[in-house]
């Protein structure tokens, strides 16, 4: 059944009725159309994508299945180009993305559409993207190999001094020259204590023997994100390094081994929180254990406490626990894991143990 | 004074009263905290910013003048935690970001603030950021820089065969590589009739000689934008491609020559539309002409039909007229200017006449 077709279903959209989308994620989920400015407005019989000029030949082009209108937004308010084809159609009600309009937008759209009742729907589509098909998987286990090989390409530039901006500029080019689309999200590279960050912007602090190496990084491929962490030491790792990483990979082995069909994302961090409270450095660790990874870099399910949402097939998640202890360091470890019908699938393949560089 | 203290003076918040600032590009504005996932509170006496573990290290390092706290995802809403600062801090009335919460996080937020007055508040931060400071344009002008020795770096690898993306990513690494922070926007690198999509995605077509190559592209310094627009010719360029650039040429150069404080973005835009309307070519010509540039790539003041904020000393402004002819091809030239008040200042260097490679 066409992505479309599952979304009227599951919204029981009768003849008066439309759904307008505002989200680009879920636009290019329903549309195939990955450009900007766009809103879909769908309705019993037609389904319809709202653009201007910049986008309008790449709109015809890739959204097939859409009566693609360019406005003029120098002469017509999407508003009013709204009200027009709802009014064209007959609507009665329009359902629309709650959590994808902010609070202005909705007050001049209401103050539009004066005759139609909107109704507010969230997360509609994205229980869609919750469960990827084969394609989607393939995508992300593309993106997921392109960061193996640019991380393997990159670490033949660790060298004492190099700074934490130089690496990360090389991994970033080499995952664009091996077909990323963009990067997944900005690369975190930063060395020694300044690894605890568990968001650090790489800078020009300068690589020294015994530094930890903290690199989170993905590409995208198909508009589908890979995000990868690996932990490495550049020279010789000292005691209390290999103990913090054996910690954090067990933590990690352990949820990835519980992940099946029907457990929910709190359990899997519970595995995961088992390992990390029961050693010296529980007040440590890191809060969440992953995400679902996909059209955006974050997505449903998560794994973490109070996340009750169920692993399905189709589910690709992230596992990523980590021990952030402040100027001394952190040590993450992070995988992809796609949820088949023939069990798990670890979508990275680089080292996850301690390497020492 | 401060950007704090002009933001509660526009306000005139009084000592009951507080303001919700949502806007991440709004929230490094006032508090050089340039992470994500944070929340600002203003109160008569106290700057509150609320962010997660993920960026606490940061936001304390960097948001110096404000009081930071920690929230706990998994224990604390974060409309629980507003609600808790304005009650203890005796606020009656909330003023908020209407353009930057969603409806659904509005509604949860309400309802969590069931004895505070919720008042929408527009562009309050954006019109301090309309008019930009001696280190504001500097980083503009820096990334601008950058931008354009970048160019000239990339422009060593064009050569016939060699694919859009081939060349987009040799000026994205080169980029970096001269410590631009991020791209500005994905990079449009397009050739021959693809030239005509106003925002073509770089692919796999080849060069070929008498292509144009159209070049929009960017840099980001102290998360300071800058954007640039060249058009030139593979090899020999034909009489048509002569004539539509220099068309653009003189109409961009109409446009500037008019810049100075007190004119309109709409009466910019007026000199280089009769240009444009005055030759063979009218109808191809695009919507708008160009916009501020600032923390965000596309911000006040726009240059188009009916944008009518004045053009001030401080504002930062693309002028970026283009042609667009379907299954021809297009020509763009873009500049960014800054108004000082020593009159214009042209940001970008790279030659923007019709260069043959």
């Amino acid at each position: 059944m066409s992505r479309i077709n599952q979304l009227t279903n599951k919204l029981n959209l009768e003849a008066n009725q439309a759904f307008l989308i505002f989200n680009q994620y879920n636009i290019t989920y329903l549309s195939s159309f990955n450009g900007h400015a766009a809103t879909i407005l769908i309705t019993k019989n037609h389904n319809y994508l709202m653009t201007d000029y910049r986008y309008f030949e790449q709109a015809k082009e890739q959204a097939v299945n859409f009566k693609v209108i360019c406005r003029d937004r120098t002469k017509q308010s999407l508003n009013h180009l709204i009200n027009e084809i709802l009014l064209k159609e007959s609507v009665e009600i329009a359902y629309f993305e709650s959590d994808h309009i902010n609070v202005s937008n909705y007050k001049n759209l209401f103050e539009e559409l004066n005759t139609i009742k909107l109704i507010a729907k969230s997360r509609l589509v994205e229980e869609l993207r919750y469960l990827k098909d084969t394609q989607e998987i393939e995508s992300i286990q593309k993106a997921a190999k392109i960061a193996d090989l640019a991380l393997e390409k990159m670490l033949e530039h660790v060298k004492e001094n190099v700074t934490e901006r130089e690496l990360a500029n090389e991994l970033d080019y080499q995952m664009a020259k091996l077909g990323s689309e963009e990067l997944s999200f900005a690369t975190i590279l930063v060395f020694a204590e300044r690894s605890a960050l568990p968001h650090g912007i790489p800078g020009h602090k300068k690589l020294k023997k015994g530094d930890l190496i903290l690199i989170d990084f993905g590409a995208v491929i198909n508009g589908y994100h890979s995000d990868m962490t690996r932990t490495y030491v550049f020279g010789k790792a000292n005691s209390q390094q290999k103990e913090i990483h054996q910690l954090v990979f067990n933590a990690q082995k352990a949820a990835i081994n519980t992940i099946q069909e029907g457990v929910t994302g709190e359990y899997l961090y519970q595995q995961s929180e088992r390992i990390l409270q029961a050693s010296p450095y529980a007040k440590y660790m890191g809060e969440g254990l992953g995400h679902g990874v996909g059209l955006e870099l974050h997505e449903q399910p998560f794994m973490g406490r109070g996340c009750q949402l169920h692993i399905q097939q189709g589910c690709v998640i992230t596992i990523e626990p980590g021990i952030y202890i402040p100027d001394w360091g952190g040590v993450r470890i992070e995988d992809d894991i796609a949820v088949t019908k023939d069990g798990i699938m670890i979508l990275n393949s680089a080292p996850n143990q301690l390497l020492e560089l």
